[in-house]
């Protein structure tokens, strides 16, 4: 714990208040009463352990801040204006809210420095905190304590906490004992709808302690207190919940305490008293040089530390290979690897399932590199994400490479985009395509702020079969590609699945989602040079002469195509079939290029899922396609293929139409 | 309690477990652990206390039984089986997870009777059962115990328990003090991975204790503990929980206690020894005569107390009432109620966010239903969803129209699914559209079910400002227009807000979700006639003359499409605007119709949202879009819209390209 000035600190806090408010008043909109209210927390927070330094907002070893509480954004500007940010001139929170600003209605990754998630869709930060706070110990794990030794702190309200993948995140935490993480909750009692009476009852310091973390609780308000609890939770070894008893909006005489200060600005008659209430003269947008430079103290203290740990990574005989743990993934090294296994697939020919194509995949992927970290939310043996070697982390062990994150989608998926974030792994996890429906809105937020992780979403059509319709994906794969920044691959067979594995490893700032057959798929290729995924789409046979029709499918679909054309052909139909294992990539190709794989004939397209996302793109009007309208049924797998007609037979008299119907 | 027969009742548990593995094997694939483990208890749960009537399946004051864990829906159908379900013979046992059989993977509702919600995603179950409880409780303050009076049991594993969603149901179930909801928990320590020690720690006893649940532990094998603890359970005011601590497949004796017997067949040679090690000499399928009485007599019970209750109904003041709160709501009357509404806009022509617009529409609605039930995600006063004299529902009194869902947009939606499954009640409630991520696997379960829930969406696009790109929609309605059996509403006006409420609560067996703005929107309609709404895509303005272009617009875009008519107009072109509110309900009409409303000329299509789902419907190759190609942005409303090009300027500018292009 730093020394401290007690005056100064209490000046630095309102000097927040006074900023939120005054932002969010020149905004016409924002949210003053979380950074009013927990800007005392804030305060000691920064002032007394903090260590960051804002001229090197990608050291490795910084602490890193979250505001879960995405909507108290003004919080984090306000203090990143005054420890100094470079691209956090008072100008930008002048424009707070406003079009081209750095200083976003929520906390935006990458559109300020500091910034170590996006927040605003409530539970996330927290949730994403608890991958930063496993991979800060993985990394530990790995490379020391000279090189690797920093807090993760998560500032988060009462929304967090009832949102539900709070639980998967405080659940996880708690098992892996992530006692680096520390978690300060603005228990404020204040919800938008009224006080949090109106809509839970839950204990939450019990709740927390249910689930192995050291918890505590301090007045708010009370700095000596809340750094006192701050280094308490520091010494436990379990993961620290300190439930800060605030009043919202702290500081604004006649609104503080009500949900009316909650989402809206306090307005010009409210802020001139609360500027008298908090003892302060200065303009809007103006501050004292003594509270700045009590800030910039928190600044030169991190780059102190900085300086040391520079020196430290300079010296240590791991340089090189924390350096190239830290640097994107060695593309060319992993080309050639991925190229060596495809050229092994094209000659052995296996009939697999994706799924199982994609481990062996990773069998390559993680020999190959370093940083990559598996996992499953539970389902290790039917995701096959697990390669040989691959050991658990534990709470007592974190040199392990596979994750079992539990029966959480939601909070997996959210901790794999922390991991990425804190930077060192690339994680990479898995479960069932159905319930991506779950872990939607993390993989929504890690293609916003554009964060490479890969989904491994197996069992991905009702291919599975007998469990249903409740497990098979008939919609999801459609609305993941509705996504943007997200690519979606749905691979045909061995090859296409490890090009799609490759693909997804080296695109630096896109998430991927790879659906995967539960089935058995034969090789569909016999070249082994070019990734061909990386068109998107590709014409993987062609007819002899000009095309009577282009069959178009993805997945486990591309092979009833092929039977479809051979059919076809027996009756004398030139039909030629394209592979589409990805419309993200193909879609990005130029219109004529994309024109020549499909061709003028008739075309249809082939995939066990809805229709939607295929016209404009590969269907026109009077195409056709094979696929599904509804939801699915619990059936073995041949059964539901010939019950929804999505057959070759079916196909192929499909195409003859088309052909009779064109002519 | 009922009395019992102990030796009996061993056999009716052995009973389920047989029936269990049998099915299992026959179908080659399924989920014996679960119905063997929980095999004790459940036969304690239904010998001793639940009260229902397999002849009378919808007997609206019948105990509901959920098996959350739904991957063990054997224990289900071999539970109704020897009820005397007349929809589940033996047959049926025999033919699980077979194409048409009642008997799916996992128990759909509407597939057989008695399976009171589909389970299977984890954590729905025990979320939905929530909503039941809730409902039990509302109709019982309405009509009291004479007519109302039962209970909701759960059997949950620990995937339900790990999953987010169980937080907001036990968070929210707690604070309503759900005392007639009782959940069983299948403690074998056993996930699909290995044991639950490799992903959980949490002491769930005081996890639930911490939400206000009375919790309990039993050995899920002793059968009288069991009953003991279901009876404490039932004299407790708040809702229980009681941990059954049991063996997994228990009976299989070399693979009981062990994930191996989580979901596959046991294979002959175990089930050669279980029958052994169980007693069991009879063939599969076959059952003795005692033990098939056993379970008539639970049927017997079950049929008395209806006769008794219906006895009460009929002697009752508050038939008439009951008998019309659990019809289909009075769809003539609310008609006459929304056209007079709809006559008064009309007149009035206010210019109001359609978030406002539903609530005035719910003004009319919640005067002339009795029994919509009306609830937000804590965004009460930005979703518009209470009206005027709505009183909440609380734990001390259930006689309330409105909930206070808290912070949990999952949690709502499953709980609405729930009320509605109940009967008696109508659910709607409110979130941000973008949002829908968090609560879509309920979204999704309800559409599956074809369940009638309102999800009152607001917020619907960049529309919404500062906010920024976490909270603006971009893809979400894409993503629910993908769900099969679902109404995406995007009204243009408080006309078709209006027409949409009607045509969602009128809809018997799917669930609505309606988008609604922030900002306001003038009334564009002038007729006051017939509901266009339900057409799905309707001409709002025609040309004199043939066509120049037409543009098809929803929601807050269609005002532009008119704005954009009006400069083409003085530009000399025609431009006819379709307003466009349902997807589904315009692809529901003869194509003809469709191609009468859209004409042959040039069309573009104007929503603040991607394109994806326009093609093919509305589109054709060559056809422009006026939209969104990636995620939002912080800034005010307006500038968002100049920034993204979707203006009338933009789109009259596209309209004169694609109209020289054509010519």
């Amino acid at each position: 714990m730093a020394s401290v000035h007690p005056d100064l600190e209490a000046q630095m806090a309102t000097a927040i208040r006074v900023l939120a408010m005054d932002a969010v008043e020149a905004a016409k909109s924002g949210h003053p009463g979380a950074p009013m209210g927990m800007a005392d927390v804030a305060a000691v927070l920064f002032n007394r352990f903090i260590r960051i330094d804002p001229a090197d907002d990608k050291w490795p070893d910084r602490d890193r801040f979250v505001m879960s509480a995405g909507h108290g954004s003004m919080l984090v500007y306000a203090i990143h204006h005054m420890l100094g940010y470079d691209d956090m001139p008072m100008d930008q929170l002048r424009a707070f809210r406003q079009l081209g600003s750095r200083t976003a209605g929520h906390p935006e990754y990458g559109h300020a420095k500091g910034i170590e998630t996006t927040t605003g869709p409530l539970g996330q930060g927290i949730s994403t905190a608890v991958g930063m706070a496993l991979a800060e110990r993985m990394m530990n794990a790995r490379f020391g304590d000279d090189l690797v030794d920093h807090w993760t702190y998560v500032i988060c309200g009462d929304g967090c906490l009832m949102e539900g993948i709070s639980h998967e995140a405080i659940d996880f935490a708690g098992h892996q004992r992530l006692g680096r993480l520390i978690v300060l909750w603005d228990d404020n009692r204040i919800t938008i709808d009224g006080g949090t009476e109106l809509s839970t009852s839950t204990d939450q310091q019990a709740r927390f302690a249910a689930s192995g973390w050291h918890v505590q609780a301090v007045d708010g308000h009370d700095r000596d207190s809340v750094a006192r609890a701050i280094q308490a939770a520091r010494e436990d070894e379990r993961p620290s919940m300190i439930a800060c008893r605030t009043v919202i909006g702290f500081g604004a005489p006649n609104k503080q305490g009500s949900h009316d200060v909650h989402g809206a600005p306090l307005g010009a008659a409210e802020i001139a008293a609360a500027r008298e209430h908090l003892g302060w003269s200065h303009e809007p947008f103006v501050l004292p040089d003594d509270i700045l430079g009590s800030w910039r103290n928190v600044a030169a203290r991190g780059a102190a530390a900085r300086a040391a740990w520079q020196e430290r990574l300079t010296n240590s005989p791991l340089t090189a290979e924390f350096s190239a743990m830290l640097a994107a993934p060695d593309a060319a090294r992993l080309r050639e690897a991925i190229a060596t296994h495809v050229a092994a697939l094209a000659a052995d020919r296996p009939k697999v399932a994706t799924r199982k194509s994609s481990e062996m995949a990773l069998e390559v992927v993680n020999a190959t590199l370093p940083n990559t970290v598996g996992g499953s939310a539970d389902l290790t043996g039917s995701n096959n994400t697990r390669t040989k070697g691959m050991t658990a982390v534990t709470d007592v062990d974190r040199s392990g490479r596979y994750i079992h994150y539990g029966i959480r989608e939601h909070g997996m998926a959210a901790a794999m985009n922390g991991i990425a974030l804190h930077g060192g792994l690339i994680p990479y996890g898995g479960t069932f395509l159905a319930f991506s429906d779950y872990s939607r809105p993390a993989i929504r937020l890690g293609a916003l702020m554009g964060v490479p992780v890969v989904h491994v979403m197996t069992h991905d059509s009702i291919g599975l079969g007998e469990d249903g319709p409740t497990h098979q994906p008939v919609e999801q794969v459609a609305a993941l590609r509705a996504i943007p920044n997200l690519l979606v691959f749905r691979p045909a067979d061995a090859i296409e699945t490890a090009e799609a594995w490759e693909i997804a490893l080296t695109a630096p700032h896109t998430p991927s989602v790879l659906c995967l057959s539960r089935q058995n798929l034969p090789t569909l290729r016999a070249d082994a040079g070019e990734n061909l995924t990386r068109q998107g789409a590709y014409t993987l046979r062609e007819t002899d002469g000009p095309r009577d029709v282009t069959l178009i499918a993805t997945g486990s679909e591309v092979e009833i195509a092929l039977a479809a054309a051979d059919l076809l052909a027996a009756q004398g139909v030139r039909a030629a079939v394209v592979s589409a294992p990805s419309f993200e990539l193909f879609v990005a190709r130029p219109a004529p290029e994309r024109e020549a794989v499909l061709g003028q004939a008739p075309r249809i397209g082939i995939e066990a899922l809805i229709r939607q996302g295929w016209d404009g793109l590969f269907l026109r009007p009077g195409d056709g396609f094979i696929g599904m309208t509804g939801f699915g049924a619990s059936a073995p797998a041949p059964d539901l293929y010939r019950h929804f007609g999505i057959t070759a037979e079916a196909t192929a008299e499909l195409a003859n139409q088309l052909i009779r119907g064109g002519k």
